[in-house]
């Protein structure tokens, strides 16, 4: 893989446009019952057309047998290593819920859990809570004070929360109180480098308390924090490939994710229509687009063959529209696979076709999984698409002389 | 390629069952008289059935161009990089004659040579020795004797032997005394780390007992020593997949390396069909299988295209058998190349197969060089073959929130 360095020398500001159109959890797999994938299933001429123009081929976001979160396969498909970025749990929540993180916040992912009397786990999940009693207590923990650092309460869903440190000389060197197990009492916060001594008391410091304030409570009567993370030393995409990148999506981790690499995240509806109404309307005002849908992911991971299927003909039917916008590169991906059968992400290589009038497009002509891979880019790392992207856009000078 | 200290990681031990039937040297090459290769011109309906079924591809063991050795070609088939975890010579030939080696010994192969009055080599390989002289003469370096060091002394075939120090305080840090041409005298060995130099002077030291012994024998007047190597520290595949692995193979070495690599090696007997019975029998008790068949090899570097027409459609008439064990994942390939055109291992890329019913199957219908290598997977590193059955039999966690 080439180092973002290069491809930081190399790149130049062009009046070029790209728009990566995101299908989240586009692949799938052939339906038991019928033998073919949704994308065999649907009817979608506009994306088969799109194919016949494209160079065509089908993305590892990770490595061949890997399945990807959504995080470290988003990175990938904007050409960071995502095994050296690593973004970490408690970020992602953050992320996930649009909460503000500053540069020196240390993040957890909480868990409100059950403890029995002799203090050790009978639930990791506290009976998967209702979100409205986990409203209620996070309102209960954000009374306690502590010297000199601020904390962040805040609920996701269900037995699930978000803890936020601020303040000087924190630290992410912390180990999870969270044990992952029932029948242990929770752990203490231990410090994995010797500078982060003073954190681990912050964390353990407020642990006591918030135990206080959760006496009594039934069944939710503590809470389990992990995967401590403060925002990655990240380079963002207008340092490396010198964009003015936009983002439109209508979940909260894609926005954050989206900021964290240096997009603009523009203020869209729900709908992919709503969505194509954002593009249109700022299309002048950016030379890169990060359009994502995410109803995809959603169907594939409910398990929802028929759902996913008529997604995928919504989807085709917007395609028209996107290319009279002109994109001068247009590549249709997804994230990674998430196909129905399995009722989650999978890592099964995803989907993937570039089109502009500099590619010299391949005899594939269907947008499946099946066919695609058959083009011209074969099975490849999504690592390689963005920079695939620049150099149709003419976006990157020449290696050496 | 993925450090393995992720995959370990994300490993999980689940029930499914992953079948790895390795043909030794499957790849072969068009025959200059037919114009088709051993695989185009055998009759294996059951392993093209097996293609149409499965992904394909053809891997590099080490790297395009690259002829391997089985050793390295075997560590990359089961996941390991091929040149970081280096298996020394003296190692091989030790695992070659299922030599018990312990894990402070120091293993050298060993020429019989043949010296001339001035003391310098004529002959590296003293005329080919017949096996049975070696033999002969093994016993009679036997009766060396060095103060605080054992020393084994054990035939391979020929003019080769083995050599192996035990003791405390030994090292493999010591050159080769085997200067690999004639009309120089053979080498001292030296040290190449400041703590080897007690090591040298034992090498030595028996050298020296060794010429007194071989003394006036005709035409194995000398013993030249190379490929200094103890055990290598090498992760098992238990701790980095917690599988729990069996090993199936007719010949020693394939054993050593499956040991080497913490696979149980089961006792088996000579043909493919003992070898399956073995598997049958074991199947319950191992959610891996290495099934070495050694023929193809055999044939290939004996150069009897025939011969390995022959042997491919013998392993073809065990597919059915082999498939009504269910396999969750079932995998076919080779460790490398040996077409019997080159008499010998070759850098072509090696026919792959992958079927799992989480795979999306390719349009490939035959099982060949040429048809296999247009599957999905295309031409691939060998390395990433286990972390591709690993994903299909679901026994890979989610890399990422």
């Amino acid at each position: 893989m080439v180092p973002l360095a290069l491809i930081q020398n190399l790149s130049e500001q062009t009046p070029s446009k790209i728009l990566f159109l995101v299908l989240d959890g586009l692949g799938g797999m052939p339906h038991p019952e019928v033998g073919k994938s949704e994308l065999e299933m649907a009817r979608i001429p506009n994306l088969d057309r799109f194919a016949g123009l494209s160079i065509c081929g089908a993305t590892d976001p990770i490595a061949p047998g890997i399945t990807p979160g959504s995080g470290p396969s988003h990175l990938a498909l904007f050409g960071y290593n995502p095994i050296k970025y690593d973004i970490g749990r408690g970020v992602l929540s953050a992320l996930g819920i649009d909460f503000p993180i500053e540069s020196n916040d240390v993040c957890f992912r909480a868990n409100f859990a059950t403890v029995d009397k002799r203090g050790d786990i009978s639930d990791r999940r506290a009976g998967r809570l209702a979100t409205e009693v986990n409203r209620e207590l996070c309102a209960l923990l954000r009374h306690i004070h502590l010297p000199e650092v601020e904390v962040f309460v805040e609920t996701e869903s269900g037995h699930r929360a978000l803890v936020v440190f601020r303040g000087e000389g924190l630290s992410d060197y912390v180990t999870d109180t969270d044990p992952q197990r029932a029948g242990v009492p929770p752990l203490a916060a231990e410090p994995t480098h010797e500078d982060a001594a003073p954190m681990a008391q912050i964390v353990n410091g407020f642990l006591s308390e918030a135990a206080l304030v959760l006496q009594g409570q039934d069944p939710a009567n503590a809470l389990l924090l992990r995967g401590a993370a403060g925002l990655p030393a990240i380079p963002t995409m207008p340092q490396i490939y010198k964009l003015t990148p936009g983002a439109i999506a209508t979940y909260p981790m894609y926005r954050g994710l989206a900021k964290l690499v240096g997009m603009e995240v523009l203020e869209t509806g729900d709908t992919i229509w709503d969505e194509f109404e954002t593009l249109q309307q700022d299309w002048d005002d950016y030379d890169f687009f990060y359009f994502h849908v995410k109803a995809t992911d959603t169907a594939g991971e409910d398990g929802d063959f028929n759902k996913k299927v008529q997604v995928l003909e919504e989807i085709d039917s917007l395609i028209p529209a996107l290319l009279r916008l002109q994109p001068d590169v247009f590549v249709i991906t997804g994230d990674h696979s998430s196909p129905s059968a399995l009722s989650g992400h999978s890592w099964h290589p995803v989907p993937f076709a570039l089109y502009s009038n500099t590619c010299i497009s391949d005899s594939v002509s269907e947008f499946t999984e099946r066919t695609l891979v058959q083009g011209s880019l074969g099975r490849f790392p999504a690592q390689d698409a963005m920079q695939l992207a620049m150099g149709h856009a003419q976006k990157l000078a020449k290696y050496g002389a």
